[in-house]
């Protein structure tokens, strides 16, 4: 029967390619599948994790705060340099980097006639000068490039008057000491740090009549109180009596000829004669101990509870001095300035890792370099960490090991000390491109403040990210917790969802962040270690912004072995690599219902009456928060199931795609015309008192003393239609984008 | 050797699954690849264009033409219903439709007062009076639901005084009179329609003293000189002596009440006492007719020739009657106005076919639906056109034969005419949605304003799609020619690139393009067949926004047969088609290299000696051009490469977001801050003389009367920064998106 072999073999050989089809089809993976799925590969993360040294962010950080590197000095040029060559390493550096630079204006004391603060009698002679500079008492203090301390675009001018304190320099406080009586025509004001934007003090002087401001810092305020030389730095970490804050005390940021525009070399350009924003009085910044000298001579009304201060004398008020104190009555304080604004180049350095499979979306993680002095902490405590994760990943990158699956930019700012300048003019020059496609912006600024715990702001949808990569990081120290589990202990707050859980911060105009969230409305965060406010109630690390700032500070007393130093390379990077490795963008875009039900419930709490009585019902704005939840929370339902499965490359770009521009979609540049970059409805300064949507609070506050009807609660009515006409059209693009 | 026969069988087995494997890998393609894929079916570009029928568009208009259809009128709403029904039709319909409703300002007469304009004797005896109406030719013009004419927005009020003629009431026009010796204080002023906006005729006449404007059409800008009603309406297309043009007086686009606002029940309200935009004075379009009783009895000066038109007798300026007339000397015209402003609802009609690949890309057409009479030109001849188009396509979708690759969105405007008021609120509702997503905005408002060639305005990125399609669709006539071909003859320019082409023009805010462009930086385009400028001279065709546009008026004058609107049609749904079908999207953004370089040239052959001498250089713009013209180009080239092959849909998705994002890095909310929606850098309304960037041309224009260094002039090197800033904001989103 040979048929019936034949027939069996025929039967075999078609079952046998059948078998092969099916497996060549089905089994074998095409040769594109791969890259379009890529995603966070965890031995990637741990390798990442694991490769980031203590030690070299020490050597780092030792390197960069050799020298002082204030804006756009040689010195800064020369780290523009550094970090070009480590960009540009064949073996750990990036893809590729570069410089841009803008031609802005900064402003500095005149190098042959430095600021002078002095105490002088009715005939004329000195009886006391305020330090010039501060103590040298590292070694590191004296030197040319030491710039003395100074207060940032305060106009020149040689003010003369009797003393008066004026606490923080509030409009509050201002108008307190004349509700006491006391003349402010023609005085100098003493006032501390804290309280009020350092500008805002000379603002608020000036509109009283003061001629001069000078300001310092309180040993109640940053040294837990104590003052003396052998229980503040070198001896301990405390702000020593010499120590002065330097810092900008221009009212906005961003370069301030150039508003809105890129400060190119051809740029239009404010006449500076008519830029608002400067301080309208001369304001030199002092140590306490000069401070101590001044305060505790002058007479008149004891200074209530609140404004006294850790000086060791009772503070009062003025004006003048006391007869029976250390000067002559009626002995003036000359404040006399003679800073000078000049344009400068300033240099951002932008470094990139091309994303192999989205090279169009950008994770951005930027940290400023210029500081006002060696700046060990502010900002290189930041820079440090940003080269050595930037080192890891470009190794690993040159080795051919990985490669993100977005773009990776590293960017390294100047001029921010003068005002968030670099970051700013970078904003206004690619602001399409950004807007476009930065997933988020991660900032590092100052990397660690003190060693005790995490520290985090940022917007809500950054929150799980952050949360997850807590988890992830061991903290340091010897209790074994992650970085989550030991920063739960030191900022935690309840919330209606997740019930206790870390705080994350909100973002203000503090850092770099602030042109991203602001006028881009990208997703950013800020991420450092913090204090133990357990232990200190210091208003910032002591020697912030003085020549103590050095390498040794941080060696000796912020952290001794760079083990936080370390946990925040490793936090950061672990959520820089979530954002550029995961196939589904970590950004949890219903975790801001949270804060929008919040918002609301101070508005009803606080607001709610008063809105109705001038005819204006919350009811839209409880509807637009609950399209809000109902949209977000079904957009991460549709997530969830796109999850399971093989989804689509195109489906999760356009469901990515939806995460990553929600931030956006609040932003309205017409919602507060009187501010500069301001255009995030949800996150503008709030200075009224409800803790709601800022517009909404700030406008209420000024209707207040109004009658109904007037102009202010039309503007009331129009702050709460933005924020409704925001929430609903956040809403709107969270929706299926299939439906009208 | 029964081991050598099983070795062969061997062999062979393996030999026959390896073959297996092979095909199956490789000869057949994966379930999942095709839809990525998805491209431009020319058998389905080819059947749709081969459905569309002329003569269903015919009874379209018939039925949409049946009725006057006023802005929110029970007959506007009736045509809500009727939208709503085509689009849900089960056969033939979209697969989701839904209504958008709007409180918007709108402006009516008094239904009890109609206004009146009556010449008066000195003793106040009432010796003629206009038409209140328009005379009922058809049977068609009577009715209570034809809206009388008047001028929409303009103020009640009762001025009278001596007549002046005042040609279009221009600012030149009103001046030229002043400098005859003309007082024109409480004088009415009668113009002509043309060469100035409606709301600005009123404007310059207050502005000049003037109490009251009349308006009227001349016959020799709308009927090329002819006026007898043997000449005219119903025996030609010509304007009738009765006719008279409704239109919106005000000034901007949108809701009045509710700018940059979704204009929702609760919304944020101006109080309409407050709200500039509306016309100062009273005013009231009339009929030629009656223009002529009034014009051709004016006493004083002789009009200049340019001034003189086709009544039939010399005009002369006033003010006021020739004794010698038909009226008493010093008579005076009495302008009674009634209008009165009234919040109404309106409602856009939405409809959607979702893309099957990318559902969040929308190709968007929009038409408006509201008509001041019967509105059988305007604008049904639009939405009869729509609705054939919708009706096509939905029927293959409802069949299963097609579904685009992007999401198609119809809309049906409301309240256009009373200023693009329902596509305004829709674009500040969803401003974020559409930003992002939004491909392209077709415009269909007019299908056909005469029957001689097709006339499209639009971006510079559109010109190719526009192009193509022409090219593919036959234009009606005896000749056999293609719409293309056809439409070279009638408008073409000389490219630099291409060499003889159709010319494209720009767009303004005729219609509801105008947020789609200026306020969300959507490329858009508008579409319509026009008439033989060799053949008539007529402003716009002569029935426009009268009782006269009719569908007999279309069936026996414009387009009898409708060929000319099917050609509308399959234009227009060829693009619609080719956007939202094409794999590669058909935006061509290196066009706008060609309008960059002639606005360049034009700056530098009229502005550049007078910028340099006010120290503002041309090279920074030179050089953003060619950054412009070396990306685009550049970003061709990777597209070619990219179509050669197999593309990865995530490539294909990165550059087409690349095209679509283009048109968007145009805008600056503050470039122009004294305007209303206009953020288009390019295409900002330009009243200077020089064919360039209109806020330079604009500034420059301003600045040439005052001296260097004045605020003019610094607001010429703010504008020139924009632009340079804008250039170059673009020309960076269009390079490789993994360079810095």
């Amino acid at each position: 029967m040979k048929w019936t072999k034949w027939l069996g073999v025929g039967v075999g050989a078609v079952a046998l390619l059948g078998l092969g089809i099916i497996l060549g089809h089905f089994a074998i993976p095409k040769g594109t599948d791969p890259p379009a799925h890529q995603d966070l590969d965890m031995e990637v993360l741990n390798t990442v994790m694991g490769q980031l040294e203590a030690s070299r962010i020490r050597e780092n950080l030792r390197e960069l705060a050799r020298e002082p590197h204030l804006a756009t000095s040689p010195q800064d040029e020369e780290l523009v340099q550094l970090l070009l060559q480590r960009w540009r390493d064949p073996a750990s550096g990036l893809d590729a980097a570069e410089v841009s630079t803008y031609e802005v204006l900064l402003s500095f004391p005149s190098p042959g006639k430095p600021n002078r603060v002095t105490v002088v009698s009715p005939t004329g002679n000195i009886l006391f000068s305020c330090r010039q500079t501060e103590e040298n008492l590292t070694g590191e203090q004296g030197g040319p490039d030491v710039v003395p301390p100074y207060a940032a675009y305060a106009p020149p001018g040689t003010p003369q008057g009797l003393l008066v304190y004026a606490n923080r320099g509030t409009e509050d406080d201002f108008r307190a000491l004349q509700s006491q009586g006391i003349n402010l025509n023609g005085t100098i004001a003493l006032t501390r740090y804290g309280g009020a934007g350092r500008g805002a003090k000379a603002l608020n002087a000036a509109k009283h009549g003061v001629t001069g401001v000078l300001v310092y810092t309180d040993p109640a305020d940053i040294n837990d109180g104590q003052s003396l030389p052998n229980e503040t730095f070198p001896y301990s970490w405390g702000l020593p009596p010499s120590g002065v804050e330097r810092g900008s005390y221009y009212e906005y940021f961003g370069d301030s000829l150039t508003p809105y525009l890129p400060a190119k070399h051809s740029s239009f350009r404010l006449d500076p004669a008519t830029v608002s924003g400067f301080p309208p009085i001369p304001t030199q910044p002092i140590g306490f101990e000069d401070a101590k000298s001044l305060l505790c001579n002058l007479q008149g009304t004891l200074a209530p509870t609140a404004w006294q201060g850790a000086l060791g004398c009772d503070y009062r008020l003025g004006p003048g001095f006391r007869p029976d104190g250390h000067f002559q009555a009626n002995s003036q304080v000359n404040v006399s300035v003679y800073n000078r604004l000049e344009l400068r180049n300033s240099s951002n350095v932008l470094g990139i890792i091309r994303g192999s499979v989205e090279p169009d979306r950008y994770v951005m993680y930027g940290n400023h370099r210029d500081s006002w002095v060696h700046g060990a902490v502010d900002p290189s405590s930041g820079t440090a960490v940003l080269l050595e994760l930037s080192r890891v990943l470009g190794t690993l990158l040159k080795k051919g090991t990985w490669r993100p699956r977005r773009s990776i930019v590293f960017a390294s700012w100047g001029a921010k000390e003068f005002g968030l300048i670099g970051s700013t003019e970078f904003t206004e020059e690619f602001f399409s491109k950004l807007q476009e496609r930065a997933v988020a912006y991660i900032n590092v600024d100052i990397a660690v403040f003190a060693n005790a715990t995490l520290r985090a702001q940022g917007t809500p949808p950054v929150q799980s990210v952050i949360f997850s990569s807590a988890k992830q990081v061991p903290a340091p120290g010897p209790r074994g917790l992650s970085i989550y589990d030991n920063w739960i202990r030191y900022f935690n707050r309840s919330s209606s969802v997740y019930g206790l859980i870390p705080s994350l911060g909100s973002l203000g105009a503090g850092s770099d962040y602030a042109p991203f969230l602001h006028f881009l409305g990208i997703s950013s965060m800020d991420i450092a270690y913090t204090y133990d406010r357990s232990k200190t109630s210091a208003r910032i690390y002591p020697t912030y912004h003085t020549a103590f700032d050095t390498f040794g500070y941080v060696d000796k007393f912020l952290d001794p072995g760079f083990s936080s130093h370390q946990a925040v390379a490793q936090t950061a990077g672990n959520v820089l690599l979530r954002l550029s490795d995961s196939l589904f963008l970590p950004l949890n875009v219903s975790d801001y219902s949270e804060t929008l039900r919040t918002f609301l419930q101070a508005a009803q709490k606080d607001l709610g009456t008063l809105l109705e009585q001038h005819s204006i019902s919350l009811g839209p704005l409880v509807n637009a928060v609950q399209k809000f939840e109902d949209a977000s929370a079904a957009l991460n339902q549709r997530m969830l199931a796109l999850q399971k499965g093989n989804p689509d490359p195109l489906q999760v770009r356009m469901l990515n795609d939806q995460l990553m521009l929600l931030e956006r979609s609040f932003l309205n540049p017409r919602a507060f015309p009187e501010e500069r970059y301001y255009n995030h409805v949800l996150w503008a300064p709030r200075t009224g008192s409800v803790a709601t949507f800022p517009g909404l609070a700030n406008a209420c506050s000024k209707a207040m003393a109004t009658a109904p009807g007037s102009t202010a609660w039309a503007e009331v009515a129009r702050q709460f239609s933005i924020v409704v006409a925001a929430l609903e059209g956040a809403a709107a693009t969270l929706r299926p984008v299939g439906d009208l």
